[in-house]
């Protein structure tokens, strides 16, 4: 099962913020637009990277003065992507491993869409159940 | 698979905060505990409430003089809790349905630990592999 699969199902549209805008901004956008991360881009469409709650939340350890900062300041700029190609099990996988909750998917260069743990997990689950039960369908006719 | 088995293997400590802490304390307890979330619990242990990164970057979008309100005001007071013998599945159906992340087990009264998506996720995996690769088994046996 693909990524592609699930943006089908949910979607390609991807909210982007501009690097220079503010962590306010970025907090009334997510609010907004009831999301829990938002991927920075540059004008040219460019990926600069992703800022999610945690980010925000992190960041305003240091005092609410930051809610005034730009988002490149605290977005987490090493982003992993992913194709439309990718297996969801392998998204998974590097979610668990790397502890990050939003992955946003590449094709040909440009943004196709943004896939959660709640997206990978909904689909997993499906996958894991239809493979049980074909073999368990296997064992009964069998 | 129940949830006494996650426990016993990340532990059962659970982060609590009183009600009238302010979201700046709340942040500061995340960060220092790099955690998602916090058990709002009053002086005899009682579940008031969670607060959860989400709970805070909603709040946020107000302004930032929000920071200094009591976790009180912006907790999910309406708190999902499960116990040692919850089956992890129907407890990844809970979260799934009820989009929430974070989930107290309560046994006898009293906390008992905190379970959050990325463990149910992990440990419902494993069971499902387990499942998968018994009836593989089975089949070659066969």
């Amino acid at each position: 099962m693909t990524v592609g699969l699930i943006l089908a199902s949910k979607g390609r549209d991807v909210v982007t913020i501009p690097p220079h805008r503010t962590l306010t901004d970025a907090v009334q956008l997510l609010a907004e637009k009831r999301i829990g991360a938002v991927i920075v881009a540059g004008a040219d469409g460019k990926v600069l990277g992703i800022l999610s709650e945690r980010d925000i939340v992190r960041a305003l350890a240091a005092g609410s003065h930051v809610m005034g900062d730009p988002v490149s300041r605290y977005m987490t700029s090493k982003v992993v992507t992913c194709g439309p190609d990718s297996l969801i099990g392998d998204i998974m996988e590097d979610m668990t491993s790397g502890r990050f909750r939003h992955m946003p998917v590449v094709e040909g260069g440009r943004l196709a869409g943004i896939i959660s743990i709640g997206d990978v997990v909904k689909f997993r689950l499906a996958e894991f159940q239809h493979e049980a039960e074909a073999l368990k369908e296997y064992i009964t006719v069998g």
